[in-house]
């Protein structure tokens, strides 16, 4: 049979970076190129005690169906705790479990975005974020980052320019690729312009509770008077991502829309995952695990700095980062990147190529980024030095 | 500041069921509104031992990221089973693990229908997967049902008359709502028309391994020789629903797509659910599991199936059932459907009116839906008593 397809996943290519992954996966080449959390950060003592205490006293909470909104004592909980700790979450806000903060792009794209509307992104920017937005035929218009975030004059073009714009897509803490962290004065001035423009913005922080280095900055959300913002933030960088537990909070009337979306997606969030959080959170010292999970970012990230400035500097530079999980580094002008990374992958040794992270692929970039979290300190420091050795073949 | 929604989900209502739920979250309603499986059924111990053994022996199985596709080894082993037991599963396919048969609805959808394609449904018929059909744009034909299946006749006028048809929806096995298994012929039937006009089949089989009485009948993929039907399973009703595990079996082009759209919407399915059925499938006896499982409900089967014949007949019929979660009831014509479902709520009990389950809700329907696997016996046997009494002030 010849099969059809729908007109949103016709468009969808299969993109450069899945093509990476192919050679990643060879065990013989030292990926740095996922996303994956350190694996030594996971609390797995204290999963294992809350996963007996679950199954042997109420198994049923996590193995018979649960609420689309997630599970109660969950949102009740963490709803409190965002308040509290980084005042997240109005009067007019609701709170809503998701599987990921993947799906909080998905349920958000699906409630908001019409074919052919805008969604304006940092560029570069998470991957994986702009797929799903594409998913729902959105048109994506790239603001280029700056050291300190978004670049505003280029925002306030695009809110200008841009027609039918449904939202901005940023990621303020450690950013996606760069491991850019937004200052107060543009987050300030980003909400500004939201108002101004009657955009909204999804805030997507990942990252934030994995800062090793400086001062939190205040979340977008946290200023949002005016139900502008939906803040996405997940389990997956401080639990574990294979739990798949993320959250939404935002505006009450957006939520309702994307529950009705995710009760056709999945019907709820698996339950384990929920209650684990929901314990960790309550039953435990949380914020002594984010206190440990941050000195294995920090310490593992000292040894990537160390390994880049004796094998990458000064031919290849690389951005300072104060959390998150990537380095994004930048080759010479005019050093060819494609040949570059296959020159790695001969050396058994895979990043990606900036470019992966554009609205179009097929624009030059002269960047790369780098995972330091989910190799072996060993893997890491050789890896680094793989590319180095990589760059020094072409870069005279 | 005033939202605007896309209008795909403008178009979502909120269906009158969810109304009813509101009644059925009363403690003192008893519900028999629930798609819930007998929680007796679940294999408690088993699944306690098994993730004491995951957590202790090999945690970053389930804590790291996983594949899109699925866990590996559930793929490989839940692929052998599905075609060694049933059949299912040819040269051309493929199998993904889900989160939930649900999504296998959702990913499908997405993958294939356009706004305005037409799906051709049972009706009445499952309304989780109507709304996620709707979600995506689908115009619905819903198709008669029969005693033994949908109405061929009825199935072939509508692929005759709709155009750009994208598939058949159909619950083969203890169709929700009404229970009733489509014969073979019929099965045969249905597939040789869907080869005749060239139209796809969602063959959604969640409650075939429930059968406490009667013979299995083969599943329509089990002779899908031309790549036609993607057959969607579920371990929900088999190991519990909370842990959100499903899986399509269908064409390797089509899959592909439908990975494609997954990591976009929340990347992979929880791992420890995964793990969970792979463990419970090889190193468990799965199959005595199931005669566990179908002793569960035969029995609760007839508990209801005595206080159905005691309290209801003659006034209300039912159909009679050989598996699945649900009864299918039928008042006298011209009796007052919603009148009946508010009386029975004054009574404090709680049944599914059948036009929620037509493709279009406000047409008149003379039956409802009872579960009768979610409450204890006594409450059960009250619950069906009470809308006797419901009943009995009605009709004369």
């Amino acid at each position: 049979m010849e099969y059809q397809f729908s007109s949103r996943v016709q468009g969808l290519k299969p993109s450069a970076i899945r093509e990476i992954f192919k050679y990643a996966a060879d065990p013989s080449v030292i990926s740095l190129s996922a996303g994956n959390p350190a694996p030594d950060a996971f609390p797995v003592r204290e999963i294992a005690e809350i996963s007996e205490r679950i199954l042997s006293g109420h198994p049923l909470d996590v193995l018979q169906y649960g609420m689309t909104e997630g599970y109660p004592p969950l949102r009740e909980h963490l709803g409190t705790y965002l308040k509290k700790t980084f005042g997240i979450g109005g009067k007019t806000d609701d709170l809503l479990i998701t599987s990921g903060a993947q799906q909080v792009m998905d349920l958000f794209s699906k409630s908001v975005v019409n074919e052919g509307d805008a969604v304006l992104c940092e560029a570069p920017s998470f991957l994986g974020a702009l797929n799903t937005f594409r998913s729902y035929g959105a048109k994506l218009r790239g603001v280029p980052m700056e050291p300190d975030g978004i670049d505003l004059n280029e925002l306030e073009r695009a809110m200008k320019e841009e027609k039918n714009i449904r939202f901005l897509y940023t990621i303020p803490n450690f950013q996606n690729p760069t491991g850019v962290t937004m200052s107060l004065p543009k987050r300030r001035g980003v909400y500004e312009l939201a108002k101004k423009y009657g955009v909204m913005i999804l805030e997507d922080n990942p990252y934030g509770d994995l800062r090793f280095a400086g001062e939190d900055v205040p979340a977008i959300k946290s200023f949002d008077t005016e139900g502008l913002v939906l803040y996405a933030g997940t389990f997956s960088k401080v639990v574990a991502p294979g739990i798949r537990v993320g959250y939404a909070v935002g505006p009450g009337e957006i939520l309702q829309k994307m529950v009705v979306c995710k009760q056709g997606e999945d019907v709820h969030t698996n339950l384990w995952g929920q209650v684990l959080c929901d314990e960790l959170m309550t039953k435990y010292d949380f914020a002594a695990h984010l206190r440990r999970l941050r000195t294995v970012y920090r310490r593992k990230a000292g040894v990537a700095a160390g390994a880049m400035d004796r094998y990458l500097l000064p031919k290849v530079t690389y951005l300072p980062i104060e959390g998150g999980l990537f380095f994004w580094c930048t080759l010479p002008d005019g050093t060819d990147m494609q040949e570059f990374i296959r020159r790695g992958i001969e050396h058994k040794v895979c990043a990606v190529p900036g470019n992966a992270f554009l609205t179009d692929e097929s624009e030059p970039c002269q960047s790369f980024r780098i995972n330091y979290t989910t190799p072996a300190d060993e893997d890491l420091v050789r890896g680094i030095r793989l590319l180095g050795e990589a760059a020094g073949e072409m870069i005279r």
